[in-house]
């Protein structure tokens, strides 16, 4: 219920158009539609065009063909995370014009092609190769929310320079997403380079005491340049959102 | 060395005023200087009116004493983070116009007092009341950069109507600092409802399996509202600093 | 053996109706008999109706087989729990009037249906849909032991009005069964909602800082929210166990 | 606001004694203060008689002697948990008519003597002698609020004799309580020989491989008795008010 | 009671020499009376001689004394473990006649001074100068159970030959103590040199990655020496009651 | 080489009957041959009648078949332990003399049937079915070093009575293997009740907080039980050579 | 860009030959150039005759064959490590010409058969056969870089006779590299035998409480033998790297 | 016992010269005093001119006196290392010539100044200047060794440039340590720059997820730039230590 619906009521309560029992009704469950309502508003406020996200990890196949279903009825563009091939190849027997990404292991669907807005692009660096499928998966994210985006692969710390190179593109972007696995250094590097907002993500990439990305993200949180912001495991999507967040910040939400 | 003054130097050579062994020397170690410009450049670009920030925590008195005085002697302001009652009293023996502030911990010094910067404040948001000193000292970063920001204290999950009752600041803040101990589910929640940037602050607040703020971390990293980005455990100024790359961002840096 | 009984066993003795020697075999195992007769009555006491519980995992199917008939034919309900499909298959080739809940992961059979009790049911709530499994497998149990349940799925923190829109439900159950999976913030916001007694069911749901289940268990007990206990991971089975111990104590146990 | 405040409201609305932007303002933030209600009286739920409970771990002892001082002009009884020795003579100073019990390290204060409640007594159980101030920080809960409560102390698994000698007492018991350090392992027993809810308490007592509790904690979590729960470590207060949940359950709350 | 005091009791029944409430009342204890006694036999197997150990660590001191002197009284030598100085001087104030091994941290009395049994002593062998605390706590309890001992102190794998030097010592023991810090490796290759019992005890000795002893625990339960038991951190006592009940084994008991 | 050979080379050096030279190169790797020599007396002490050990586990086949044909030649009796099904099909159809033991996982064989020596058996007990692969790594190790064992299976805490039963055995015995998973409280128990020897096994058996084993074993070390000790997650082989280390150790070793 | 070069742009820029823009370009990217020169300069010293290495896990095939079929391009000869058997086909189908190490998990190619260079051998040591894939690796990547090396296996502390006889050997040796899995005992051993370098490579060798290598890693970095040095579990490559600077420092590099 | 001593010895003997029964006392110990020797030797190869080295920590004073006292009545060089302000005031008392290093902790005596050789300084290089104290152990071991090294300090990777203008001293460094708390990426970058070898030393420096150490120790042992080889947690000592035995290898030893 909006303000004008809720002040709409109370003049029709006023009047005797709307009976007090009817209205009761209507406003004894009011705490939960309106909050309801601000939860939708959030929604909105967060989905200017962007997607429903799904997490494909831990459901059914056929539980995702459920929910993507519903959402695609609803005219809403589709994202769903961390789809195996087995589960893609399932759900696109049943949904064939979704579109899977097997490097950012995600499904996708847009009802009209996603623009990317003005404005300089998003930094996505890794630090090596096999960071790559989490850095997909944020930019996927960020290309359905149509943030512009920029690759900035392969530059990890033991080759420094491959780093430096790139430091006009880093200190140009809005932000800059650092992926990186094994002692996941290179966000502290980048921090001490750029002072734009920093966002790491740890990657699981490594053995034995890479810990399954466990020693990148105490890494990346012990980091010594100030102001490093850190998002799960492996969670390109989530810093994905994170960047969403600020940029919509000063729109029209 | 700027490319104006590189420039000059080519020009001189090419004129005779310059010897080639004189512009050897200056340029053989250009990379480094290059560099130290670059990094102060990015100094430079975090720091409109921001003070050196140093971290009291481990250092000796007299350490804290040298290093203030150097940069108090260069005009700049000073913050000094994680600074014991005991150290704060033997730096104050010596710098007896430095302020601390004991709940933030911070010894702080400005030359021109700092005036904060128009917009809506940011919002430090805690759990309880033991978290109050991770938020002052995120709350005395962000006073000496200039920005404005909102106290909204004791709104943990276990009494969810006093943080609903906020909802209006939070949603407005450019940014919401979420500090909590225990099993940190604050920034979650605070996360599901508003669609700004969220940045979550685990604190050593709690006994037993709170775990010196580790439950806390691994619960804020774990979030299921996406977006969420985190810090080190009891890290206000951290935080505060993440906020000051965000703002900047956007700015004349 | 129940004090009443023993005393008729003695007298019969002083009658000479009993042999000492069959009053010695009945008596001579008495310590144990007793103590089994203490642990039988107890078993009685959780067992109005209440099935045998057999863990599946670990158990080779054939052990399982062994297991269920060895019950059944002692005339018991039966419920096996955390059987895989591949286990269900191979014991109900042997065993074909079992009943598999695939989403439960249980074998159960009723030699006379089970009716729930009369009373407001025990809501079993779900942070999420991959919570589920967990959550059928508390409600499996409660079905067998005659206590009536409600389901309260997926309403997790993120989106904190769908849990607000079922706060009536929570409020009235003589128990709340909550289960969550990654940061596992549930049972603390449910906990401060509500006064009736919580059980919180960390799940191995989630990646990465998920821990399988780990960051959730934390959570869950470090909760702010006083008076929430907790079962081990993913432990459906426990959480409903406990409710049954609650609810049958003011019974005629 | 009460459902019967809400009909007059818009009641008078009807009537035109209420002006349509009165009634607006008052129902706008309808959602926090029914929300507020909601809390309130859940809070009323839980508080029959019950005190507000502070933990004082983490708080200086002004703010302790602050939010007691509120709660006495409230009219409300006061427990103050895990204060140690040195803040409970700060308070002492000021509110001289507060009670410390140094092995519970609660302070309290009831404003009319509390009387418990008839029926049989909750079980209060430690496994040794170290583990007492855990038991008696829950004995301190569940005196303060009405509920009837017996020490069962000592009765570790090194000496089972002395726990099977106190069967009749944990049978009886509407919750038993069962504290215990080292390797956690009393609950189990007890959970195998009585029906009735078992709540375990992991304690820090022991060393090295105790590790604080952890054992202690990971133990009672995998107990092998079924439908055992678990609360944090040196939890008493938790423990009790867990059972405060129960028996309040089937009341008049 | 026997099997043979039952039968007696039950033919008295039937002659009428015992009455039913006679028979009634020794036989509905059973369990627990059998149980207590099994305990006390128990008990007297471990103790011929044996002290009664008391743990000091986690107990006040008038604890303490008002357990020491409940053993007195009964006639019973006395072992406490784990005093620390400060105990220890308000122990020995009120019972000045106990003896405190400053470096073993124990508070012992004998009624008649404890005489060595014959036979080759149990070698008690140290890494380091710093595990001796942990070994002299073995050796007075070991010396109080009447059973000799001999050191072989500061023997670590750092500097073999020491150890090789004293292989006919522990080769000739009916069972060897191994203490040892930091990497814990001791305990391995003494067990790849002897074929006696040998029992590791990890010390918290060391810094760093010793972690208090986990690193030497976990490596001695990792050996790669077949049969090598081991006990929790710093548990001399433990390793000596291990020794205890092995030497007790053939005897009369 | 003895003391006695020595004494001989050294007077035939004095001789003249042994050159310099032949009993330099005699002596100077004597340390070696004497280490040598000690490591095969104690190789001899362990093996009277005793089997190499070879672990199966992390070798290929084709070396497993290496190392036992290597033994068998030398007519020693083998057992390997830790073989998949795998692995032993592989090895059975190279070495179709071995006995697969499916539920012990163990490869062995005997030269001449290895008859039990006298006495009272070993007592091998599990918590629950599920730990019998290790108690029967045990058994099979026993039975290979002719100690007569025998089963107490299935007497975990949580049904006492159980094991209350079979005391008599377990108080008989030369020394008690305690195998048990979940929580590991039992051997806490058993070392309560009987004064023998008592080692602990902690297996892999739950899951969820059971942590593969890591839960069992910090219990058991933390064991309130006075000389219980421990051994590796699921090594019933070492708990077995523990016992042969103390029953050897009395006899003709 | 190197000294001579910069010196001659110079000299180009002074006789007009090269304008002042074109040297402006050259050089106001310098930094980076140069950087990348250091970091050419670098590899160039680590790879005299030194093959490019990939880390083959957590990479695809076609990834493997495209970064290969570069360097070969290039000249270089090519090192892969860490590369299943199922890649290894794969890689094979497409470049026959490698050769796979099944032990050393590597796949090689050498334009000119690499010859080794003079002096005594690095000793390659390992406690026990399951240590020898690892151990395979580091001897594949120093004969790839020229570096003699000599295996010392199967030589764990629970044999020490068998270390001891090679104790030449090991003391000849400009490095040893001691490779050991369970409780990694043997670096500490080693190191305090002989003087030379020692670097420790823990394996994931073990089982249980080995914890995939944890265990002797911990112990590694614990060792009471002074100067031992460590590297990642498994990581038999980065062993014979540090092996490599330490060799290649002394020479022309 | 040297092989000309041996040989000497055996001449003796054939010429009459030593009894066989004195070379017989003299030989029969023989394998531990050649083992000694071996010992002797390796120490000697390790010190010429290199002192003793005694861990202080966990010594009481007067054993340190003890043992410094010894060691420079045998003429030797002392090295005390992790030596308390208390512990030094206490030992200084008694042996008022030694120097107490207040930064590094450590206690020293030469008889004769220690000259350091030729040759281009090791390069001890930290992060930041809370490492500083770690850096003085080690320059303060590599100077009692006559190892010449030089200060890098304060180049942690926050502020690139600094270390990138100190390149050349690293790059000419026989070895490199590099000493870091916090997240400790130094290493991987120095190891991506500079072929020589790099030693790695977490410090405990840092606060929260820092973990005393932990995190610097684990990123450190993941390093993407290979052949960085890692000693413990503030190990100072013993990375000088591994510099003298690489420096060592190559001289008389």
């Amino acid at each position: 219920m909006t303000p004008d619906e809720l002040r709409i009521l109370l003049e029709r309560v006023r009047q005797g158009s709307t009976p007090v029992d009817a209205a009761f009704v209507a406003l004894e469950r009011l705490p939960f539609s309106e909050l309801g309502y601000a939860k939708v508003d959030h929604h909105r406020g967060l989905r200017l065009g962007f997607p429903e996200v799904v997490l494909g990890e831990g459901k059914r196949s056929e539980q995702i063909v459920g929910i993507v279903r519903r959402l695609l009825e609803s005219g809403e563009n589709v994202l769903v995370t961390r789809v195996s091939e087995l589960q893609a190849a399932e759900v696109l027997k049943e949904l064939p014009d979704l579109r899977y990404g097997s490097l950012a292991r995600t499904l996708s669907f847009e009802h009209v092609p996603v623009v990317p807005a003005a404005g300089p692009p998003v930094a996505v660096v890794t630090a090596g190769t096999s960071d790559i499928p989490v850095a997909e998966e944020a930019l996927e994210t960020l290309r359905l929310c149509a943030i512009p985006a920029q690759r900035v692969f392969d530059v990890g710390v033991a080759g420094l320079h491959r780093l430096l190179g790139r430091l006009d593109v880093l200190g140009a972007a809005p932000a800059v997403i650092v992926i990186a696995g094994m002692e996941g250094a290179l966000p502290s590097v980048v921090g001490g380079l750029v002072g734009v907002p920093v966002i790491a993500v740890p990657t699981s990439v490594g053995y034995g005491t890479a810990f399954s990305g466990l020693t990148a993200l105490l890494g990346m949180l012990t980091s010594c340049a100030s102001g490093v912001t850190v998002v799960n495991i492996d969670n390109g999507f989530g810093a994905a959102v994170a960047v969403v967040r600020m940029l919509r910040r000063g729109g029209a939400q």
